[in-house]
């Protein structure tokens, strides 16, 4: 019997299937990306197991060498039994027993992760730090994603609802999220909501070069509000600020339930770099005690990018398979 | 040898030390009180030493049917080490290895636990039930204590700061909490900070009942304010509903974070009963996202009041050297 020391994470996102071959030191050795933009749920299964082959073949590998297979999905899902319960994505996708489709498909285990839980899964075990004991994560995108480790495991809570730390509210009765809440980190923080903000102070009267982009493209992005703020622009430093500001309250507060000793920002919004993360320190520091034991915790951007929910969806398969 | 099937609890108070001997099944089978209010730190050692003496003779045991000690207590603490670092009631105690001390005093392993999370473990395994896997606990006294529990265990975080639920910003900016941050639940929710806001209120011309009270005795507390909302006053009835908001709102943020079936309020203003409990309940539905799980979440008041600690520093005995 072969040792089987491999495992294949997947990243399935909303325009395309991304599959990796990790190894048990969490290394990768090889990806294949699938595009799936437009495609139907029968397509968008196949495209899985395509990407998955080709990423073995390119490692110059076989299905044999491969122990476990880990998918990280956007919710709702069904972890215990493997169902992707509704995709926000991919049309049709109603109550899919992903991992069983996996199993029988390829003869190999499956098991199903949260896609924040998996980025921070990631960024945990990907050259692990030892001194690191508990990691939240947020992914900037089109929401706020939020994923906590401890102990190596990602935290999934009585119901599977944990870690959902875009919907901490961070401004009582404030912006409406697309949740139902008020005043969501999300409403706030996330890269949409960056725009979005952005958009409505012009909309406002305010003076920007932004309104260039905005006359121009018709739609601002986070990126747009990051490269302008950057450029000297006050109202993008302003709004870009105000997400800093709200992602180091956010980082109080999950600092208070779960005390990690990293926080990760990840996402699209990430690639802003020191723009955002230095004014979230900063933001952190005047927000929080200062009694004991503060100085141990750490607010990083992403060391994985956008492989970080693909490296750790291998991580959930190793850590449900693994010996 | 023995079967050992009991376990000392010990809460270590402001103002006494109650120690309570508990079966494996969390059964509580005698307890003993001792008063320490104004006693040096030499003094509440004997004093804990005594009241496990009186509590396992009163059980009819000796310490030969005791396996093991825990002590709840306020922070900081050492919980690796079993240290009290600092107390915030006992005059010169600093840096104090009671686990030490109590191992050597009494021939029994003993392991300490912050009060809060005692607090939350006794409600968790006490009558334990089966369907709850994560529990959180506020205890609403002079501060807010918080506690969680998953899959039986108090969750401690990377370096011993986790469940600080008190701490939890709900509004940002908002009243100066004795930590240092600004707009702490505890600022506004605890039963100090209840009484508080009354008497401000009372101080700013606002008409009320309470306004009597204040004259006579000085001062106001939370059990002031909840009998006056029993009554009718319209001031009262307003200050606990924005305390029962807040702690709606903390609800919400520690339901996004850890997910938990079951939310405890504890402490000695959770006496107030149910005219404290039912707008906590109301405000968590408003605040609340209503998309899937929400149904699975009950907010209830504590089942062992003032014996929570106790019990539940018993618990952590048993957890940590039960076999």
């Amino acid at each position: 019997m072969t040792e089987r020391p491999y495992y294949l994470g997947i990243d399935l996102g909303a325009t395309s299937v991304k599959a990796g071959v990790v190894s048990a030191e969490k290394d990768l050795k090889a990806t294949f990306v699938v595009d799936i933009a437009g495609k139907d749920a029968k397509e968008v299964l196949e495209a899985i197991f395509t990407s998955i082959r080709r990423a073995v073949a390119k490692a110059g590998m076989t299905l044999d060498d491969i122990a476990a297979v880990g998918v990280a999905s956007p919710g709702p899902l069904d972890l215990e039994a493997g169902v992707i319960c509704d995709s926000p994505n991919i049309h049709g996708w109603r109550n899919v027993p992903l991992s069983k489709l996996l199993n029988e498909e390829l003869g190999l285990p499956a098991i199903l992760e949260n896609d924040a839980n998996a980025a921070a899964l990631g960024e945990y075990h990907h050259q692990a730090d030892p001194r690191i004991k508990v990691l939240a994560m947020y992914t900037l995108g089109t929401g706020i994603g939020g994923g906590i480790v401890i102990d190596g495991k990602a935290l999934h809570g009585a119901q599977g609802n944990a870690a959902e730390l875009g919907h901490i509210i961070v401004e009582p009765d404030g912006r409406q999220c697309a949740c139902g809440q008020r005043g969501c980190a999300e409403a706030y923080a996330s890269a949409n909501s960056t725009a979005a903000r952005a958009a409505q102070a012009l909309q406002q009267g305010c003076e920007s070069s932004l309104s260039q982009v905005l006359r121009a493209e018709g739609a601002l992005t986070a990126k747009d509000v990051a490269d302008h703020a950057r450029q000297g622009d006050a109202l993008a430093a302003k709004i870009l600020d105000q997400s800093a500001y709200y992602l180091a309250l956010l980082s109080v507060d999950v600092w208070h339930v779960v005390d990690p000793q990293r926080i990760v920002l990840g996402g699209g919004m990430a690639q802003a770099g020191d723009i955002l993360l230095n004014p979230v320190r900063k933001h952190f520091q005047q927000l929080c005690w200062q009694l004991q034991g503060t100085g141990g915790i750490e607010i990083v951007l992403t060391k994985l990018g956008n492989q970080a929910e693909m490296i750790g969806a291998a991580s959930a398969a190793a850590l449900a398979f693994g010996r």
